[in-house]
Parts: structure tokens; sequence; C-alpha cells
């Protein structure tokens, strides 16, 4: 079973004061350019997993999705996202993306933010993703970038020792895929290092195609209002993937 | 026009030292990984790309391809090609990358290994091999890993400071893209850097569908025999790829 991070009390209490807690998709730098990645949503059956506080469950009906499920395994997120929704057409459910069942072949795109890498196994999952969605739809997600996940000090290093000064981020261990424990918001916060490689190849094996990656970055007007994305330019936090059955 | 670095002298000198210079394909710790990414080559024409010594073209007669075209800007590099090579399935040629013409739909197999990160241009040379491809052929190439090129200062860094001792690789302006330009056997030697999101798409765009990536790690096997190979277990500094047309 994947930790449960968002129910522990002092965790949910941080996340939710993020930007995209607050505000929604638009909180998130990075929806941009995930929604460059989605498909016309008309008419399509979503299903979003760790759907959160039903933010984008929301946004797709908004853009005439028939129907939106939102799986999550955080009571605290789904509570919130029940009581801020009122649209009969979007459905939330518990479950642990670790043992999920889908119906088979029931919706046209699945989605998922930031949720994937709380997931040990991964190539399970996209089998199970990959049966649930009818042939011609698309798979779009998000997940911590491997680069940003793999060190296990993951803090910036400062060297001022040659010439000019300037930061980097570390990576080591970055084919020791498995177990990282970080403290955000939380102490032991339990995610699951896989080299890019692996996330591509599983997707493949599942019987995939790979459509895009997106190592996410700043665009110029981002970097100009939010001047802290230029850690974002040093190395990707972030990696968006599209890929289609 | 890519530089021309293996016809100067004192790179020249250094790279024919290497253990992939001297013992071939055997030399390059990376090569049992490649292999798993080629096709059957009976009957097969190949081209590779950056052919260095021809070592790839004599293997691949060995294998039965039909034919092999090395192609390489080095007239070091052919000189020696040509005369460690009696074989008339297989050809040489003196060409840039960045400028490379090729017959239409002459080839079942673009091979290429360590050349694509000299090349400016990628998205130009991957049309050309998407061309120069029959339907049904594959692309097999190694570039250098952007985790390893895109740092400023690639170097280890030490950190003694917390607990624990440990080396990390720095990365750094990962999301700028373009020159990089180290030391490695002569100085200012000139390199490409791309996000590996920007290669794969580059391919997705020229119509490739992507089969493989593998960002090189040695096997237990290896680690005991080359304890030296450990450094790859923290950082990748090799990138396989395998695509389709």
């Amino acid at each position: 079973m994947a930790q449960n991070i968002y129910d522990r009390a002092e965790f949910f209490e941080g996340y939710s004061g993020l930007a995209r807690s607050v505000r929604g998709l638009d909180g998130a730098p990075e929806w941009t350019a995930i929604r460059a990645l989605l498909p016309h949503l008309a008419g399509k059956h979503v299903v979003d997993l760790g759907c959160g506080f039903g933010w984008f469950a929301r946004w797709a009906r908004s853009q005439g999705a028939a129907s939106v499920l939102g799986i999550d395994l955080s009571e605290n997120m789904l509570a919130r996202a029940r009581a801020d929704t009122a649209d009969a057409a979007i459905g939330y459910e518990r479950a642990d993306l670790e043992t999920l069942a889908l119906p088979e072949a029931a919706f046209d795109l699945a989605y998922s933010s930031l949720a994937f890498h709380y997931v040990q196994d991964f190539g399970k999952l996209a089998g199970t993703v990959y049966r649930a969605l009818q042939p011609g739809s698309r798979l779009v997600f998000t997940i911590e970038h491997p680069i940003y996940m793999a060190s296990m000090r993951p803090e910036w290093l400062t060297r001022e020792d040659r010439s000019g000064s300037g930061r980097s981020w570390p990576v080591d261990h970055y084919a020791v895929e498995g177990e990282r424990r970080t403290d955000w918001f939380a102490k032991d916060v339990l995610k699951y290092h896989r080299r890019l490689a692996t996330t591509v190849n599983t997707l493949i094996d599942a019987g995939f195609a790979l459509h895009r990656l997106v190592e996410w970055s700043p665009t110029p007007q981002q970097l100009a209002e939010q001047p802290e994305l230029a850690d974002e330019m040093e190395r990707p936090m972030m990696l968006l993937v599209a890929a289609g059955k």
C-alpha cells in the first residue's frame, strides 16, 4: 500500500497552503505545459489518478468532458473534493494506486498529476490504466523528475571554489531505483525513484506509444514574474509525459 | 560544420588509446546493452554514422549484414578504418553529420555510437536518417547522457560535511540547451547539450516511434571486474536509444 501522507495532519496542512492547492490549476506553473499535452475533452470520459481536491475534474467538465472519475487515497483530499464539487458527472472514489482496479475500455483520457512517484509498482499500474482506456485514448501524467529525486541528499550544492559562483543540483544513486525518503511538510515522505528510461520503457511494455516528454522549465515570462522559478532552469523538478493507446 | 576534433593530433592520440579503440566493441562496457537493441543483421543494409575505426562495420558484416556504409568526418579515423578493412561490402565516406546527405529508403538499420552529441542540428539529422530508412527499419544510437553533459562545471562534487561521505554529479543549466565546451584529450571539445526530452521529441517529430531508452549502468559482474564503473551507478554517462520507422 502506498504511504498515505496526505492524511497526516501536518502534511495536509502544509500541502493545503501551496499555490496549487489555493489557486488550483493556475497556481501550478507547469499547468500551461500540461494543457498542451491534453486532447480536446468534449464528450470524453476521464479518470484522474490522484485527484486531490478535484480541481482537474471540475476543469475537465468545464471543457465539456462527459464524465470524470477522481481517484485518491486520501480521505482528507476526497472530503474537500466532494465538498467543492456540485456536479453529478463527477464521481470520487477512494483507492490505492498500488492495487487500483478500473473497468476495461471505460475512459478516453487518464490523467495524473504528481502521484505516480508514490507508487512502487508502476508496471502494474501502467497495465491497469492501459486496459481501462479505449483505443485512441491518451495518458497524460506528471511525476517528480528522476534528476530531482535520485540523490540520497537532495539539497543544492554551492561551489565558490572555482571561477564564479553557482549552484548545482546533486545527482547520485541514479541507477539505484526504489525508495527515497525525504522531509516535505512531514518527516519521512516515501517516494519511489525510477530512471526516466524505466518510466518510458514501462509504458511501452504496457502497450503505450510515447507521444511527448516535457522536462518542465519556465517560460521567460514566468521567470520574470516568479524569479524563484530560476531553479527550474538548473535542474528539472517535473517530468510531463503524454502517451497514446 | 561540426568540430573535427578527431583530426587534432593530441585528441586522436588520446582517443586511440581507449579500450574501445584498442579492443573494439568489446572494449566498450555498454556494448552488450547496445547489442540487445539491435535487430538481426542478416541481409541488412546498414549505415554507421560516426563509424570511427570501422569496428562496428566489420562486426555487422560478421553477423551477415549485406552491406555497411561507414560515415565519418575524421580523415584519421577513416584512414585507419580503410586500412583495417578488407571487405568490398563495406564502404567508408567522409561527411559532416550536420550536412549529411543519404539516399532515400536505402538502409534497414542506422547505427551511431557517441557521435550525435557533436551535432548542433539534431532535427535535420533525424529527418535525413528517417528518409534514408526503409519502413520497418531501426535507428539505434548512443549519445552522452544529458545528465552527464548539462553542467557548466562537470566535475564530481564531494560532500564530507554531512552524515557519511559520498560523491554527487552536478546538474545545472539543464534547461539551457546548446554548446558545452570541455577538455577531453584536447582543449575546448565542442558538444551540444540537449535535454533528454528534446532528443526523444525530435525523433518522434521526425516520424520515429520510440522503442527503448537505456540510461546505461554496469551489471553486477561488470562492477566486480571493473570497480571504476561504480561511477556509472551514480549518474548515467551514456544514453542508448532505439527507435523504429
